[in-house]
C-alpha cells in the first residue's frame, strides 16, 4: 500500500502547546513591529536630516520608501500568485520544448536510418525504452512519491491529510525530469495530472522560500491550503492554456467543498500562467499571436443540425461506457500484477523491468513500417489531435486527392485500408496501451491519452455520420455537410469527462480548440457520459485512491436519497474508549491497549459521562511512559537505595560509569526532547539499555513500585487536551454527517446526548456506511449497518496486538515491557510528528 | 428595513420535538413500506393468478410493473431537474416572447403616429409609464417580496436563513407578470437577477407539488437547499442560454462554500433548460439551428494582437472604477430617498408615483425625435447589443456608406454628430438611467443594463483604437485591422463582472457570443475590473443586502491577511447569559429580560460552568409562562378556594359563566396549542382577559403564590435542548471562525475551555470584527475589537426594554404583567414559528 505517515489536521485540535506558541509568536511579532517602527522613525529622521543637508537625496528617500513599500506588499497574495504563475508557465514551456525536442530526435533517428529496417526498428524501440527506464529509475532513486499522476494525492492533501514527502524539492526535481523523459519517449502518457502535482510542489516550495525571506503570513496553514488549491488550477491552466477549464477541473477533481473566496486566486494565477505560456510561444515565433493550443476552424453560422443531436447523445453514452471500462481495465492491471505473486516478486526485485517491457511492446506495435502503419503510429499525440480536430471530412468519396496535402492527415490514409479501419485500430490499440502505460512507475497522467482516444472515437462516429448523410441532414434549401471534427471535439470531452468524472472537460475543449460553437452537443455528451460512468465505476482518481489506500472519504453518489434516512445512531460505535478525570494510570494503560482511535475522549466521570474534551493517544502514551519511565524509575531506585544504603547503586557504579545526578538529569532531558524530535533518540536509547542491563537485579522492587504507580490518579496538567472535539447528536443524518466531515476535514466525531458521551463516529464507519449502503434501497437500513459495529473493530489492529503481546510478557518482566513501551512511544511520536508540525512548536 | 421573520436553521439544532418527529416519521415510513411491500406481494400474486387465467394479461402485468418502476423513479433528482429545466425554459421563452411583443407594440404605435409629433411623444411616454405603474402596483398588491432582483434574498436563503413569503406561489405570479411588464416597457432593466429568483420559486413550488404527490424525500430540508442552488444556475442558464456561465455565476453570486457534489445538478438542469430554450426558438423558426443568443463573427485566425493587450487592461481597470461607481450611485439614490423625509413620506403615501416619475423622465430623454436621436434611443437592449458586438468598424473614414445597410447600426450614426459622441452620450445617459431605474419597486435586475453599458464603453475604446491605428498594430507583413466588436465583448464582461464581483461573466460572454477567441483579453480585463471594484465597493448584491439589512455574513476580503491574527477571544462576548440545571424560575426570568441572543446556554452549575447544551429563548419563555400561566394559576385559585370555601370562585361564577373544570381544561389545551400555532390565540386571549377581569380581587394571593413559584427549580423535562451547540476555543482564528460560520450557517457559537463555557460569539460580533478591522493593518488589533464588547449590547434592545418596562409595572400588578408576559410569549412564538418549521412538528 502506501507508506505515508498521516496527520490529520482537524478542526478544533487546539493544543496548549500551539496556544503557547501562538502567544509567543504574537509577542515576537509585536516586539518586532515595535522595533521596526522605532527603526523606521529613526531612519526617517535620519533621512530628513540628510535631506536638509543634500537636496539631491530626495530621490534616495523616495526610492528607499518605495522599496520599503514594495517589501511590505510582497506578503500580498497576488504577488505570490503572479510568481507561481510565472514559474509554472516557464516550467510548462521549457518542458514542452524539451519533450518536442526528444520526440523530434526520435523521428530524426528513425528517418536517418531508413536504409536498414532493423536499425530503424532498433532506434525506434531503444530510444523510448531508455527514456522510460531512466525516468523510472531516476524517480525511484530520488523520490518515489513523484510516480503517477499526483491528483489523487493532492485530493487527499487538500482534504487535510498530510502526506509525507509529497511536497518537497526532491519530489519536484524527480517529477519534472521524470515527466519530461516519460513524455519525450512518445508513450501514450499525459502531462496534465502530474502538472497539478508540479504546480502544488511549486506553490509549497515558493511558500517556504517566501517564508524564509519574509516570514509572517507565509507560515499559516490555512493560507497554504488556499494556495495549494490555486496551484492545482494553475497546473491545469498552464498545461492546456485553459484558465477557466483549469480552475473548474481542479475544483471538481480535488475539492469536496469549495470556498468561493478562493475562486479569484485560481482564476488570477491560471490566467496569468496561461497568458505567459502562450506569450512565450509568440516570442519564440511559434505563433503569430495568442490563440488556442489546438485551434479548430469549424463554420460558425451553422455548426451542427438539431437532428444530429441524437448522434451526439449516443456518442456521449458510448463514451460513458468506454470511460468506465478504462478505469476498470486500469485497476484490473494493477490488481493482477499485485495478486500474481511470482510476477510481483520479480517486479519488486527488478523495478525497471516492467516499464522497459511495456515500452518495448508498445513501441514495437507502433513501429511505422510495421503494425504502426495501420494505426497512424508515427504521429505524436499533438499531431494526432490536430489531425482529428481537422474540419475536413476524410471519408468523402471523390475528394480523397485534396486530402493529401494536409500535413499529418496522410498518416491516417493507408493505401490499402479504409480510414474507418485505421480509426478503429487506433482506438482499440491506444485504449489498452494507455491503460497499461499509465500503470508504469513513472510520473504520468491519463488525461491526454484518454482525450486522444475520445477524439478518435468521435471522429469515427462523425465520419460514419458523414458517410451516411453525405449532403448533411438539413432538409430545407441550403446544404450544410456534417463536420466530423465537431464529433471529435465532443468525443474528446465526453471520454475524458467520463474517466475523470468531471463536466468541466467541456470547458477545457472550448479553450483548447478556441471555438465554443458546439457547446450544446458537448455539454449533452459530457453529462450523459458522466451519468453512465458514475453509475458504473469510480473516477480514475478515486480508483487510484482506493488502490493506494489513501485516507479519503468517498462521495455521496448521485441521488442516493436513502442516505437521508440513515442516522448517526445507526452507524456509530457505542463502545467508546474514554478516560475520566479520576482515571488511574492503570485505566489509561488498559484503554491504550484496547482502542485504536488516534484520540481518546475525556469525560467528567463514569456516572455523568459528560464529555470534556479529547486527548491524543500519543499524549496519553507519553503521560504513561513519563510516569513509569526510566527517569522516575531511577529516582525511585536511588531513593530506595539511599534508604537501604548505597548497595545497589554502588555495585552499579562500580560496574559502569557512575550514575551521577547530572547524568540522569541529562538523560531525563534527552528523553523529553526525543519524545518530540525522535531523531537522536536511538543514541540515548542505546545508553538506556546499557544502564538497564545492569540494574536487572532490582526487578522485584521495580514491579512493586510500578503497581503502586499504576494505581495513582492521572495528572492531566501537562497534557494537551482538545477542549472542543466535534460533537454530533444521535439523530444527525448520514448526509449531514458526511457534509460536516468533508467540510471540516474531520476524522472522527463524538456523539453526545445532552453533553453525555454516547458514541463515536470515525471516517471508517462513515466510509463503510456510504460504500455499504449503495445497494440498499429501503428506507431504513439498520441490519447491514448494524454489522459494522461488530466487524469494524477487526481491521488494522496489528499495532494493538503487538502491544498486547508485549504486555503479556509484562508479567514475566515488567522492566523489559516498560522499556519496550517507552521505545514504542518514542517511535510512535517520531512517526506521528512531521517536521512541518513540530518544527515551529516550542520545546 | 426588512420585515422578514427569520429562523436560522443551524447545525446541531437538534430538538427533542424534531427527534420525536423523526422517530414517528421513520416508524410511519417503515410501516408504510411494510404495508406497501405486503400490498406489492399481494398484487404480484394477484397478477400471477391473473396471468395463469389469461395469457394476454402478460402485457398488462408488464405495463403495470413499468408504471410502478417509473413512479418509484420519480423521486430521483434528475426527474426533478428535467422538470425544472423544462418549466423554466418555457417560462423564459414565453416571457421573452411577451416582452418582444410589448416592445414591438410600442414601436408600432410610435411608428403609426408619425404624422403628429405630440401624439407620437405621448404614445412613446405613456406606454412605458402605464406598464411600469401596473407592474409596481401589481407586485405591491400581490407580493411585495417580488420587488427587485432577488439574488440578494436567494443568497441569504442559501446561507440557511428562512425569509418569509419569498418562495410562495403568489410571489411567483407577481414576479413573472411584474417582470414581463417591466421589461416590456423598454426601461433599462435586466431579466437575469429576477430569473434566478423565478427559478428558485419554481423549484420550491415544484418541490412542494412533488411532495404532495409522492411524499418522502421531497420534504427533506437539505435536499431543498441543494435543489435551490441548482435552480439558481437554471435561472441564469435559461435566461442567457449559457449553461456553464449560469452555473458559475450562480455559484459565485449565491454561495460562500460550494458543495462540488451539487455541481452536476446545476450543469444538468441548466444545460437542459438552455437546450429547450434554444430549441423553442428553432421550432418557432426564429433560428435555423441552435446557436448563441448574440452571435458574433469575429475572425478566428488573428483575433487580436499581443500589443493590444494594454488597451484591454486599461479597459478592464476603467470598467472596475465604473462598476464601483455604479454600485455607489445605486446605493446613494436609495439612501437619499430614505433620508429626505419629505420625499420619503410622499413616496410612502403614493407608492406608484416614484416609478411613474422615473419612467416618464427616462422615456422622455430617449424619445427618438428628441434627445434620443443622439443616444440611439429607439433601440431596445437586444438591438443595441447586437449592434455593439458587430464585427465592422464604425469610425473608419471612407467606408461610412457601407455602414448604412446594417440593420440597427444606423441608429448610432447621426448625420451631424460623430459616432464617438453618440457613444459617450449613450454611456453617460444609460449609466445614471440604469442606476435610477433599478431602484424602482418593480421586479428587475441590473445585470443586462450594466452589460450593455460595458459593451458600449468597450466599443468606444475599440473605435478609438481603430481610429488611432487604422491599419492595425501588427508590423511584420500582413495587416490585421483592429476589431472594435472584440473590445465591446471585453467591456461588457468587465463592467458586469465589476458590478457583481464575479469572474464568470467572462464565461457568460463566450456563451452569449458563441466565440471564445478573445478569452485572454476578457479574462485579464475581468480580473482587473474585479480587483479594482472589490477594493472600492461591495458588490451590487452585497450592497442591496446591506441596504435591506438582510442577515448575512460579509466575506473576508482579498488578502486581508491580518485576519489570520485575530482570535475568538478578541471578539467574543464574555458576559454570557446562561442557566444552570439548578436554576429557579426567577433566574430564568432575569436571564430572559437581560439577554438578547435567540438561544441560551445551559451549564451544569455556576461553579463547574460545563456546557451541556443550548435552549431556545422561546422555549424558556414558554416554560416560564406555562409554570406561571393562567392554567396553573386557576388551579391554584381553585384549590385555594376549596380550602377557604367556595367564596371567591362562587362570586365569579355568579357574575359570569361558571368556570367549570371542563371549561378550564379546554382553556389549558387551547393555550398549549396556541403557544405553538399562535393563529387562534387571540380568541382565547379575549376569553382569558374576560376571566381575569373578574378575579382581580384575588391579586394578593396570586402575587404570593407567584413569588413561591418563582423560587422553584426549573423543570427542563419538557424543554427542547440542543445537546451539541457549536463550540469554539479561545484561540480559534477569526479566519477559521468565519469559515466555520459560513460553512455551517451558524448564527452563534459558544466558546469553551475544557468544557467550561467562557464566552459566546454571534454573527454580529463576527460581522463587526470583519468590517471594523479592514482598516487595521497591525498584527494584533485588540483595542478596536475590544470596544465591540462594550458597544455591542446597545443595539436592537427595543424588545428587551419593552419587556423591562412591563416588568417595572409588575410591582404594582403582578397579574397584569404575567398576562402581558403570556401574550408576549404567544406573539413571540407566533412570530418565530413559520409554517414550514412547525407544520410537520407533532403537537
Amino acid at each position: 500500500g502506501c507508506s505515508s505517515t498521516l496527520i490529520t489536521y482537524m478542526y478544533g485540535r487546539y493544543t496548549q502547546e500551539l496556544g503557547v506558541y501562538a502567544k509567543e509568536e504574537a509577542a515576537r511579532l509585536r516586539d518586532g513591529g515595535g522595533l521596526r517602527r522605532s527603526a523606521n522613525a529613526r531612519s526617517r529622521s535620519a533621512e530628513l536630516l540628510e535631506y536638509e543637508k543634500d537636496p539631491c537625496a530626495k530621490c534616495h528617500v523616495c526610492t528607499s520608501r518605495c522599496q520599503k513599500f514594495l517589501i511590505s506588499r510582497v506578503g500580498e497574495d497576488w504577488i505570490f500568485l503572479i510568481l507561481l504563475g510565472l514559474v509554472m508557465a516557464l516550467v510548462s514551456w521549457v518542458m514542452d520544448y524539451a519533450i518536442a525536442f526528444c520526440q523530434q530526435a526520435q523521428k530524426w533517428m528513425y528517418g536517418g536510418l531508413d536504409s536498414n529496417m532493423l536499425l530503424q526498428y532498433l532506434a525506434w524501440v531503444t530510444y523510448p525504452v531508455v527514456l522510460i527506464t531512466f525516468s523510472a529509475g531516476f524517480t525511484q532513486i530520488l523520490a518515489p512519491q513523484a510516480v503517477g499522476s499526483g491528483i489523487p494525492e493532492m485530493k487527499t492533501i487538500l482534504r487535510g491529510v498530510v502526506l509525507k514527502e509529497y511536497l518537497t524539492f526532491k519530489t519536484f526535481v524527480a517529477k519534472v525530469i521524470g515527466l519530461t523523459c516519460a513524455l519525450g519517449s512518445g508513450m501514450p502518457l499525459g502531462k496534465e495530472g502530474p502538472f497539478v502535482h508540479v504546480a502544488s510542489l511549486c506553490a509549497a516550495l515558493l511558500s517556504k522560500f517566501m517564508a524564509a525571506l519574509f516570514g509572517g503570513i507565509y507560515m499559516n496553514e490555512l493560507r497554504n491550503t488556499e494556495m495549494l488549491s490555486a496551484a492545482c488550477a494553475v497546473g491545469v491552466g498552464c498545461c492546456f492554456a485553459a484558465p477557466i477549464g483549469g480552475v473548474l477541473f481542479s475544483i471538481e477533481v480535488t475539492s469536496t467543498f469549495f470556498a468561493v473566496r478562493n475562486y479569484w486566486r485560481g482564476f488570477f494565477a491560471a490566467t496569468f500562467s496561461a497568458f505567459i505560456f502562450r506569450v512565450l510561444a509568440v516570442w519564440n515565433q511559434d505563433e503569430e499571436t495568442i490563440t488556442a493550443l489546438f485551434k479548430t476552424r469549424f463554420r460558425l453560422d451553422f455548426p451542427f443540425d438539431l437532428q444530429e443531436l441524437p448522434a451526439f447523445a449516443i456518442l456521449g453514452i458510448a463514451c460513458g461506457f468506454g470511460g468506465a471500462l478504462f478505469v476498470y481495465l486500469n485497476r484490473l492491471i494493477v490488481e493482477c500484477m499485485r495478486k500474481q505473486k511470482t510476477i510481483n516478486k520479480f517486479l519488486l526485485r527488478k523495478r525497471l523491468v516492467f516499464p522497459a517491457m511495456v515500452t518495448l511492446i508498445i513501441s514495437t506495435l507502433t513501429f511505422p513500417p510495421g503494425f504502426g502503419q495501420f494505426m497512424a503510429g508515427q504521429l505524436t499525440q499533438h499531431e494526432s489531435l490536430v489531425a482529428l480536430f481537422d474540419n475536413r471530412t476524410w471519408c468523402r468519396q471523390g475528394v480523397a486527392e485534396e486530402f493529401d496535402y494536409i500535413s499529418h492527415s496522410h498518416a491516417w490514409k493507408h493505401p490499402q485500408i479504409n480510414v474507418f479501419i485505421t480509426l478503429i485500430l487506433f482506438i482499440v490499440m491506444k485504449f489498452w496501451m494507455s491503460a497499461v502505460a499509465t500503470t508504469m512507475p513513472v510520473p504520468c497522467g491519463a488525461f491526454m491519452p484518454v482525450f486522444l482516444i475520445g477524439a478518435a472515437f468521435g471522429r469515427l462516429v462523425g465520419e460514419t455520420m458523414a458517410a451516411m448523410f453525405p449532403d448533411g441532414i438539413h432538409a430545407d434549401g441550403s446544404v450544410y455537410p456534417i463536420v466530423p471534427g465537431g464529433y471529435a471535439v465532443v468525443g474528446a470531452a465526453a471520454l475524458s469527462g467520463a474517466v475523470t468524472h468531471t463536466v468541466s472537460t467541456a470547458v477545457i475543449v472550448f479553450e483548447l480548440t478556441g471555438q465554443i460553437s458546439h457547446i450544446l452537443p458537448v455539454m449533452i455528451a459530457v453529462i450523459l457520459a458522466n451519468a453512465v460512468a458514475q453509475s458504473l465505476q469510480p473516477s480514475l482518481y478515486d480508483s487510484i485512491i482506493r488502490i493506494k489506500k489513501l485516507p479519503y472519504l468517498p462521495e455521496l453518489g448521485m441521488g442516493h436519497h436513502e442516505k437521508y434516512n440513515i442516522r448517526v445512531e445507526d452507524i456509530m460505535v457505542r463502545d467508546v474508549r474514554f478516560i475520566t478525570l479520576s482515571s488511574s494510570y492503570r485505566d489509561l494503560q488498559e484503554v491504550l491497549m484496547t482502542g485504536q482511535l488516534k484520540t481518546l475522549a475525556l469525560v467528567e466521570s463514569t456516572d455523568s459521562m459528560i464529555l470534556l474534551g479529547s486527548i491524543e493517544r500519543s499524549q496519553l502514551q507519553s503521560l504513561l511512559s513519563l510516569h513509569l519511565g526510566p527517569t522516575r524509575r531511577l529516582d525511585h531506585l536511588r531513593r530506595h537505595a539511599q534508604d537501604n544504603g548505597t548497595h545497589t547503586l554502588g555495585s552499579m557504579g562500580t560496574m559502569d560509569s557512575p550514575p551521577s545526578p547530572p547524568c540522569t538529569h541529562t538523560h531525563s532531558n534527552a528523553s523529553n526532547t526525543n519524545a518530540r524530535h525522535g531523531v537522536r533518540f536511538l543514541v540515548s536509547v542505546a545508553e538506556v539499555s546499557l544502564t538497564h542491563a545492569h540494574i536487572s537485579d532490582s526487578l522485584p522492587q521495580i514491579a512493586e513500585w510500578e503497581e503502586q504507580q499504576l494505581d495513582e490518579p492521572v495528572d492531566f496538567n501537562n497534557c494537551k487536551i482538545d477542549p472542543a472535539p466535534f460533537q454530533l447528536v444521535e439523530r444527525t443524518s448520514l448526509h449531514k454527517t458526511h457534509t460536516i466531515f468533508s467540510l471540516l476535514g474531520l476524522d472522527h466525531a463524538y456523539v453526545t446526548s445532552t453533553g453525555r458521551l454516547v458514541g463515536v463516529v470515525s471516517l471508517r464507519e462513515l466510509r463503510k456506511a456510504i460504500e455499504g449502503s449503495v445497494t440498499v434501497t429501503g428506507v431504513k437500513v439498520r441490519p447491514p449497518l448494524a454489522s459494522f459495529r461488530d466487524s469494524g473493530n477487526t481491521t488494522s489492529v496489528s499495532e494493538v496486538t503487538e502491544l498486547h503481546k508485549l504486555w503479556n510478557r509484562h508479567r514475566v518482566n515488567v522492566w523489559v515491557c516498560v522499556y519496550v513501551h517507552f521505545v514504542f512511544v518514542c517511535m510512535w511520536v517520531h512517526e506521528c510528528v512531521t517536521c512541518q508540525n513540530l518544527a515551529h512548536a516550542p520545546i
